[in-house]
């Protein structure tokens, strides 16, 4: 930004430090805020407050939401003994629009990553344990992503949950649908055969 | 967004009025900012305030700026009588970043759009007139975008000075360096062609 004024460039910042806001973007998010003829900004400041202050941590399941416990939580049409693990709200979201899972949902917010300092007390897997415990539930889907610290967060969360008797399981991972084989990495193509399946 | 957060909806929606911010991205935007362990909500919510508090236009180029007149128009070592028209302070931005540039800026903060109801009133040519008439301005280089409006825009202007004796030119049209003929649409090339200059 070459406009010498430095509130801009704080804003600027503000904006790049958004997950996968870069440079330019940020230029253009700025430059659209402070036109003069756009009430962007205000509604943009109150729509931050008023979701701030309305959006908690549902107490069941942690996912966020405005009502206590979540309306995934409190639907008794939905299979409460079947908790799907996820690390973020993003990924409970995903699934629910994907639309095929009946279940419930447990958000760990974050994951194990050790070389991050992140570990078990960080993300509270007691909570989960005893939540199960507690509910009854018959299986856990361990949904956390399909990186390295999502696969350790994963088996951290199947040896937590070995002594409870249920049912632990992971999500598949392979070859996308639609997605030729060409396209696949290594790693996923690797995973893909390990994880075949008799048909 | 399936939290059944009235709330979230609105920030998603909030930040989906930016420009350039799809339906996904928004979301992203909207969980990070409700992640309770970041700061970046207060930070982004002072840096928009500040921001939209400190920026006004300059009152001889009317580019944002803090300062007035701006850092540009205020340098004595920038040809002041050479006027680079453009039609946001974005591409006052863009042409500072290519670092070429001597002279100063005009943003017209808009083109000209019949169809839009955008006419010489809204965008003040006026202005333009009496800056150049009265800075004794030798060039007027119209920068506006090479879209239908920024073209209609550009002839206009070039009629509103053409009585005022001074160069009016328009920025070249053609082929990106580095960019392959084959890439290239039909228009680019078309002007590419009728702009060809001896070698």
């Amino acid at each position: 930004m070459l406009l010498n004024a430095p509130s801009v460039e704080r804003l600027i910042e503000a904006f790049r430090r958004l997950p996968g806001i870069g440079k330019r973007t940020a230029e253009r998010l700025t430059l659209h805020l402070l036109a003069t003829q756009s009430d962007d900004a205000e509604l943009f400041i109150s729509a931050i407050k008023e979701a701030r202050t309305n959006v908690r941590r549902c107490s069941r399941c942690r996912n966020l939401t405005e009502s206590d416990p979540c309306a995934i939580c409190a639907d008794a049409k939905r299979d409460q003994k079947t908790i799907c693990v996820v690390e973020q709200p993003s990924g409970a979201m995903a699934i629910e629009k994907a639309g095929s899972f009946r279940g419930v949902y447990h958000v760990l917010h974050g994951v194990l990553n050790p070389l991050g300092g992140i570990g078990p007390s960080e993300i509270d897997t007691s909570a989960l344990v005893n939540r199960v415990r507690e509910s009854g539930a018959t299986e856990v889907i361990v949904a956390t992503n399909a990186t390295s610290e999502g696969e350790v967060t994963a088996m951290y969360l199947a040896k937590q949950l070995a002594e409870l008797n249920i049912r632990v399981t992971r999500i598949a991972h392979g070859v996308p649908m639609g997605g030729g084989l060409e396209f696949s990495d290594n790693l996923t193509l690797s995973h893909a055969l390990d994880g075949r399946t008799s048909m």
